[in-house]
């Protein structure tokens, strides 16, 4: 009845004992897990429990046995507009990767530099889908969604401060784009964007 | 360079003078223009130059010249939950139509009587993508994105009163939904969420 | 003067002597005591003097002496969309144990898998109110409230990120709900739900 | 399969001729109807199309035929503060006696006179429960909680100016109310208190 | 030039080292000086410095001598609604006392309790000025307001959670009060409290 | 019970009938009665049933009868920065004068021209309390606070525009001065100043 | 005593009769004057008593002589991202050329077609100071910043809808901008950002 | 293409990896470096592979070498309110004298006690661009706007609590400012709004 995306555990605010007879249950079924937003103490915790298991530091991730080479053709492009947007680009590869898709990166591709970006233009062109995962004033969204056609999956990162409110400066002026084709998600929700562009994604091949 | 949909003029906070000098210089190439978020006094200042133009009230929209049938194969299915929510969902509409698009449709299935919805399956796996346009709490977009497979653009609309603070209240719903494979537009963006469907359906179409 | 639910203490920015010293005081005259928002440092300062106590780690709350079973007839049902919710539907569930009423749970029943909800309709019609714990977008409220007849007590939890600002887009969500017969109380406040579900079951009684 | 409450209409945001359909097709079934949210502008037009039809201004409340007699046991009573906020008390009035019920009222006893409230001890003892109606700092809510025993549904108005933030104060004042057995509906919302009123006593009457 | 009061540090962002010299400088001048907002650990350094200075640990404040006997004629009476209240209105209270006022206090006469408020009458009518103190909703103010005739100064506090964003609640509540005669300071302003109370004592006085 | 103020009617919001009403009823004691945020066209049909009333547009207040000569001994002083703040001051200086007290005035003195404001330090010597009305950034409460020793009392206004979100910048501003000595009330509430100084210069002649 | 600037009067909020005082007091110093924010009502009003004056609809602001030639050398380059932004542009120009100085401006450069906005690389490089206006997501701020080296003023303007509330959106994305040597004004301050600009380009001049 | 600015590294939220490795590249070029918003305990693991470099606890920054002597001629004058204030003015500080700047500072001159500024006019004079740094309420930045006629940039600080939201309070009144000629920067920005000084007095060299 659920998709195929509910072996995803969204960890935080979860007891390890919680997480560990989830990933128990869903393991035993041969089935790879994926746990999103999982600490570094609660991570150590679980890995004691699995000899397989990976946990990614940056994303804040645990994938119950390594990934699998993608299985699903077209291609998912994750651009960043700094480096500290990292993590949760980090996140969005590990979900599209863990559902099967074929993900191409670049990163530190910023606004304030913007001929390093328009060198790029073949990345882009290769892609079906984009996302674009930006802090600060999250500029990056608008010119992305300006140079190319494909539909864009814009991610607002926590990555700022003072009047950045944690994210909302950037979230507010995706959602206020004057580029069309975009869609957004929730501020630092890798995994978000990973799922809608893996959606859109399998249904391009569903038609192949 | 601009995509085609470079052709949709948002009118709002322009002069009627700009805006019919624009209309004209289009027109003229033999296109088809759309015009949205135009007020009916500014519309009607606009349509006694152009005896073809049609004004929807409904959706605040302009059209230079009638539509024609959609060319584009792949259905987009657009939903509200009320039918305070129409105008938005109208100005979605013409949008898709507007783009060669095929459209369906299905009102007023809010979530506060849930077998409504539950009884139009068919519908939704008809559609290759779905605009979910919603005021109030959103909650629509979360069950309808349980529900489906496909991806899900999500419309909040300024339709509520106190606490909705003119859609606050439905578009933080919608970003913080616990469905996967969602996108999320501003608040009362018929035309964003059409745009990206768009984007969707013809990258479908471009691998058929 | 005040009412039988004064003998809960909401013990956070409370000094451990002054908890103390009322524990004390109120246990005197043979009366069980609930604290709810003790952080586990305190608590363990706190249950030194009292070896009765037992302190709830996942609810945060202290009880000074064990439950009793329920004395008051009808039944309060909690419902929680998450499993993250669990805390403030475990305060929930003291106080209204504590204050003499059965209780049944329903946990993990979120809209984005709205078939597992739609399975527990016995349950729901078995209770006098239903109490409703939801995080994310809150939308199991609505849902909730357009299936049954029941008053529904809806309580936001602050279970979420980004864009949920702490409860903010859940509590909205409620606030703005579709369906009607819903009453809110503050996010995370467990007990406030709890004690307004008592209320309206103790006026039922009276009147059988 | 929805609730005796479906025949209410949300107005706002509806245009006339939609009501007016949907006014004929329910009135068919020779059932009463009561329109919520509705400007006179457009209750007029309305009005012309039903003779029997009333329309209250103040309630901004339309009703199809006249009220009936109270048919359900068990009194609701009607608090407010200020004489500002009557226009909401009178849509919650409107909304219960609708319904079937059994309203009391008591304006204007908002808390910088507490002597006023104090001297109406014997309605509140009557009523089943009791709806407090407030704007500005909204206190009357809290010292109504604390006073009774019976369920209080606070309804935050927008009266009030500055930094009221149209009823927002008011809404934070009684979502944080440091009494117990309070639920907060959203801010103006007569029709949303009625209903949770109603559900509350159609409960009790159940069990006599 | 500047005012009396020009001796109370702010403490909150400074260095020890910067807070230890002032100090020194000051107390050179046979003055005694009150430091608010100082942490237990900056306090412990800076306590090593002077042996006969005094650190508040609930008020957060150091005195560099004891409090002298008061020497200005007229009472000021501090009011709190819970004793989550008390660390702020020990902050007035040591302000008022270092300044040389005559205080008087009543703790936990919150409005979910109305009759421990109403039975203190006496108290209140022997002060020049009252200070109320309250988080929550914050109702306490406009209740005591509505009751004096005295001018009355009213601290919203931090204590609350979920929706009370931290005192904001508690704020918009008084600057929002249906009672007249009452000033507001900031969120937690205990010093700032005193230092209007004193202010208006020291024109009372000064007319004597 | 209630204050010498109750004779003072909050006119927005209430039925231009209800306002009749109340004032005949007041002004048969032979009592003058003031009426405050009475907009133009209200004030216009009150007005043709109280031949001594006057209305004042800039205020926006009704006088059933003219003012009398003050009668309180101490004056108060009332300070603009801009002449756009001239509404508010006006609302406080009929209250002020209406409840029997003596007032200064001293307009246009805003912060960008700082010496304008130091020329006048003797009318600010001479005040019992001084009462500052700024829009914009509000900072003209501070630089008062700093140089007097009187209790000050600042209103915000909602001149300006942008980020100044309706007053709510010149409020914060004002809630966060560096001066002592200062109460704030709310956004526009000339009114509640009034009132509060009142409370204050009443309190100093009693000792006198 | 105050700067040349001071002749600039801020209309909003002022009453007709103050504005044609000032204009007459001002003007008899053969100096010219101008008024901003002013709307057309109270213009008409204005412009009856002087015959040479003109009101300029766009920029909503009144000159009580026409403009002269440019007399201070460097240039001001104002560009904007849409046409809806050309109000607050052209009281920017206005203030700008009324304080003598030479203005290009290069508008409707967004940066959704970011390949106009790099073709205008000349006519930036020509100017001393740039001032960008921009709506919706304001990305043309960083864009321009991280092109240029010269001092860029960011003008947020209140052009979008939904989730831009009002100008906030690109007010908080200026202010987060991942580029250097950027200042910010209030949303919808072409004024102020000519002011800023005009002190900019005088400090150049002085220096020549 | 990117400007001399580039080579300040923004390190909050980078990896010391990441941050090592940049400083590595950038170094061998014989250029020195500086990196803002680094936490104490990264600063220790960087300065372990650097041994010139240098981190300053009060800015939290980092110098890959000592600062050379200042090489372009124009004063920087910095401006602070409040001692707490004095690490984002040592932000700006740092960046303005590592770009090559003349600076001169001016602390505590903070608007409660406005003498104190008004003696220091001629440090004002002498500089070519002002920096006022201030939390609280902010107000210094309009009273040194309206006394100079240099550019001034603004630099809200989050120094305050309360109703001082991390800085949103000096943040706006800022923007809202009564005087001209002055630009605001991010909450806490001091090498914002070094950089842009440093982009005014280049530009002013350039023409020397
Ligand atoms: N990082 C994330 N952010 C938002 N939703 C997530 C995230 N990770 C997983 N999810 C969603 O949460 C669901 C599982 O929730 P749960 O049953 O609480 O583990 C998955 O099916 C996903 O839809
Ligand atoms: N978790 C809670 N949230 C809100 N209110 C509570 C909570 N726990 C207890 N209370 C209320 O706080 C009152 C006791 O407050 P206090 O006298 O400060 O201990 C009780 O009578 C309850 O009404
Ligand atoms: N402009 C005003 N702003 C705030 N409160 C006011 C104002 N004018 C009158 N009031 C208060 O409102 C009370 C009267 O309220 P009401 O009974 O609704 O007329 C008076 O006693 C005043 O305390
Ligand atoms: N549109 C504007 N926005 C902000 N400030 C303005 C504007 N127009 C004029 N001003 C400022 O307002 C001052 C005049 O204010 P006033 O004395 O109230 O007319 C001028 O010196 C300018 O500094
Ligand atoms: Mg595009
Ligand atoms: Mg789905
Ligand atoms: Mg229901
Ligand atoms: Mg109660
Ligand atoms: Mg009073
Ligand atoms: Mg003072
Ligand atoms: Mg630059
Ligand atoms: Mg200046």
């Amino acid at each position: 009845l659920r998709t195929g995306q509910a072996e995803v555990i969204f960890c935080q605010g979860k007891q390890p004992d919680h997480i560990i007879s989830i990933l128990k249950h869903l393991g035993e079924k041969d089935q790879n897990v994926l746990g999103t937003r999982l600490d570094p103490q609660t991570a150590e915790l679980i890995l004691a429990h699995f000899p397989d298991a990976i946990y990614d530091r940056l994303a804040r991730c645990l994938l119950l046995r390594p990934l699998s080479e993608p299985t699903i053709p077209g291609k998912i492009l994750i651009m960043t507009a700094g480096t500290a947007d990292l993590a949760v680009a980090q996140e969005a590869w590990l979900t599209a990767r863990y559902m099967g898709h074929d993900v191409d990166t670049l990163f530190d591709v910023g606004v304030a530099g913007i001929h390093r970006l328009l060198g790029q233009r073949e990345l882009m062109d290769q892609a079906e889908v984009i996302i674009v995962v930006a802090g600060m004033e999250g500029a990056l969204a608008s010119v992305v969604g300006g140079l190319v056609e494909q539909p864009v999956i814009a991610v607002p990162t926590s990555v700022g401060y003072g009047a950045h409110f944690q994210g909302l400066a950037a979230l507010l002026s995706m959602l206020n784009t004057c580029a069309s084709g975009i869609g957004v998600v929730n501020i630092d929700n890798g995994f978000g964007a990973a799922s809608l562009a893996s959606a859109i994604v399998r249904r391009i091949t569903r038609h192949q």
